[in-house]
Order: structure tokens, then C-alpha cells, then sequence
């Protein structure tokens, strides 16, 4: 561990090869999918929160674009093809160091659980699980989405105020 | 290199210890900074591209949310104080794996090169020096940013259509 030549934080290097490990934070694309106001939910078959249900949405891969990523978790997770049509939400997680970039889609085809789903569906907005969701970004974008419902086209949500002691 | 147990795709694996080496997209954080209606661009003082002009910008680091990111970013390379107002674009570049994510900020101080600037300035749109921007990424926040420069409130802007030969 040490401060590579200008550079101001300390990294792994390599003593023979002066190879330098930049460690950075890890982007998670996703999606809240809809058809007609059914919303696609997949319950969790692994760690971590197993059993609880979540937003399609998992890690970026090398060489591919947020959009393809978003679109990849939703055909992995629950078979779906869906369309997207604008960014809902970034959501920092300082703590665990990612960024959650969330879209809001439709779904433009039927649902299966994928191979880390136990089960998937469609949730009317009263029939949402509230005390079974995985994560608290899970929370935020639906509620998020909620909030333009009936818009075209806004900004961005971020992380909401005062959530600062589930992120840092 | 090998496909871990439930994953789909190689990775780099220690057949000692298990460990498995994820590897994923990096994020860029940046801003188009204004004040009145000048533009701050950095020269660059290191490589890539040293010696052309760019938005403060750079990669995330642990521990830090995307709006921590671009002002540390806007701090380092200018030495500026910035607002974040909302954001602007995400752009990804497959290529190169990575994803910016690009603000629309004001400038709330006075301005000096950083370590990695050569030179900063403020500009006016007409003085702008298109032929010597470091980056494709850098035309599109600028262009972009001015279609937004009398909206409140938008959805951010991602690649534009018909640039993937620079990004594929």
C-alpha cells in the first residue's frame, strides 16, 4: 500500500512491476417495469436477502452500455423483455461503494423466474410486499417511480433526504 | 479463468482460495460548470489527451456518492467550489468500460489550475475551443448542456444517436 507518484490516496502497487489496483465503485443497473399498473417484482433465491423480493437489477459487465445492463438483468432475473424509457433515479451507496442506476420501463413481454429468482410477478400498487423488500433502494425507486406516474419526461431522482444512516 | 459456479461468464478465479475477480465498468463524474454564461474547461496537464481541453471530471473513488465525486473532481482540477444543480447526461462508453455521469452545476468561487490542469478558463459559447477538446464525451456535455440552458428541469440526456462507432 502506497500513494502512487501524483496521486493523492493510497493504493496496492506492485514493487516489481509498478502495477497500481484502482479499486472503484461498482455500478448496479436496474429497472422498475411495468405493464398497464402492475409492477414487476422477482423474489430473491440467493444471498444476499434471500427470499425477499427486489427490482430486476445487478451488477454492470465489462464493454456494455448502463441501458444494455439494465435490460440484461431484467431477461436474467425474470425472462423479460422490456423497453426503456427514461433514467428514474441515481442512488449512491457510499458504504458498499455503488451507484444504482435505475430506469423506468415497460414490459414488452411474459414473465419466468430466471436462474436468482424464486418466483417473479406483477404487483398492483396495494399488493406490493412493502415489509418483504430486499433493499432500501428497492423502497425508493418505487416510490420514486410513483411520484411520475403520469409525467413524460423529469430529472433524475437521488438518494432521498435524510437516508444518510443506511448509506454512509 | 474460469465461469463460477451460478455465473455465466469467465472470470479470473484462485483455485487456493476461491477469490474471484470481478471486474466492472468504472464511473466518471463530472460537470459543466457555469457562471453567468461562461463555461469552465481544464487544459490538460497529464495523459490522455494532455495539452486539450476538458470538463473537470475523473473517477469515482470508494467511499464517495456521484455528487462527492464531482465536486472533489471540480475541486482537484480547478480548484473551484461548484453547486451541483441536476444531472445532465449519462453517457457509457463500452469500449473502455466506463460510465460518466455528467452534472449541471454553477461555479461558486474563483477558479485556479489544479495539479492535472495546465490551465483552466471560463468561456464563452463562441469561444469555445471545439477543435481542441479532449474527448468525445466533452462535445456531447457541452452541446447537451446548452439545450438545457433554459429548462429547470429535464431528463438527462444519454449517447447520441449515430455515435457508436466511438463508443463500440
Amino acid at each position: 500500500m502506497r500513494v502512487p507518484k501524483g496521486d493523492d490516496r493510497s493504493r496496492r502497487v506492485c514493487d516489481t512491476c509498478g502495477f497500481i489496483d484502482y479499486v472503484n465503485p461498482r455500478i448496479v443497473a436496474g429497472s422498475v417495469v411495468t405493464r398497464d399498473d402492475r409492477v414487476l417484482l422477482c423474489k430473491r433465491a440467493i444471498e444476499p436477502r434471500k427470499g425477499f423480493w427486489t427490482l430486476p437489477a445487478g451488477f454492470m459487465e465489462q464493454s456494455e452500455t448502463v441501458e444494455d445492463a439494465a435490460r440484461r438483468e431484467a431477461q436474467e432475473e425474470a425472462c423479460a423483455d422490456i423497453r426503456l424509457d427514461q433514467i428514474l433515479a441515481i442512488y449512491s451507496v457510499p458504504r458498499i461503494s455503488q451507484v444504482q442506476v435505475m430506469f423506468r420501463a415497460r414490459l414488452a413481454s411474459s414473465i419466468a423466474a430466471g436462474p436468482e429468482s424464486e418466483e417473479v410477478g406483477l404487483f398492483h400498487w396495494k399488493d406490493i410486499p412493502w415489509s418483504e423488500l430486499a433493499f432500501p433502494t428497492v423502497v425508493w425507486a418505487l416510490t420514486h417511480y410513483a411520484q411520475t406516474r403520469f409525467l413524460s419526461g423529469f430529472p433524475p431522482f437521488t438518494n432521498p433526504p435524510g437516508t444518510e444512516r443506511l448509506t454512509r
